[in-house]
């Protein structure tokens, strides 16, 4: 799974039309292929900070939004932020929940 | 790497208690052994859904917290969830920035 994260601090006045831009962009991903999930936040501290995560089966589905115009748009909204966004990309090779964390606190004992 | 997401759904009464709750959790970690990050977010459609991010540099590092008293007040934390939380630990490989959308976009001219 490829998982891209972008923090971004925005101008307090464009704050809702950036989320507004950023929510219109999920959308059409939901049909895209090897797509899992897509989601945006608001840092509980600073509202400025926006916070949006996309999750992909494999990095041949990323690179295909990659090179689509849903690319294009994100870069366009990233010129907007107030200071310089911070996008990473995040190869996750394994995962796991609740019992992992259930089972190390178990082997404590 | 090690990634921590915990997604959990509060009850609204109870929303900035629980935030409270995270927040206190998060300082002691800034001292912690391989702590790389931690933040703290709202999402931007629903703000009673809160969405919790650890970062940790390996395995053993995460271990050593989920052992501690820091994993037994998440934990405790979870407890007042509205909804079943969703914890999830991603182990990263491998990780980018925007010099690799760059090249992916540049490859297709």
């Amino acid at each position: 799974m490829v998982q891209v994260t972008l923090a971004m601090v925005v101008y307090p006045r464009r704050r809702e039309e950036m989320i507004h831009a950023l929510r219109s962009l999920m959308l059409p991903l939901l049909a895209a292929p090897g797509f899992i999930s897509c989601r945006l936040f608001r840092d509980a501290d600073n509202p400025n900070t926006i916070f949006y995560v996309e999750e992909w089966h494999s990095q041949g589905d990323l690179e295909l939004q990659i090179r689509s115009t849903h690319y294009s748009r994100l870069l366009s909204i990233m010129e907007e932020a107030a200071e310089p966004p911070e996008l990473r990309l995040n190869w996750v090779t394994e995962v796991r929940g609740l019992e992992y964390v259930e089972a190390a606190r178990v082997c404590d004992r």
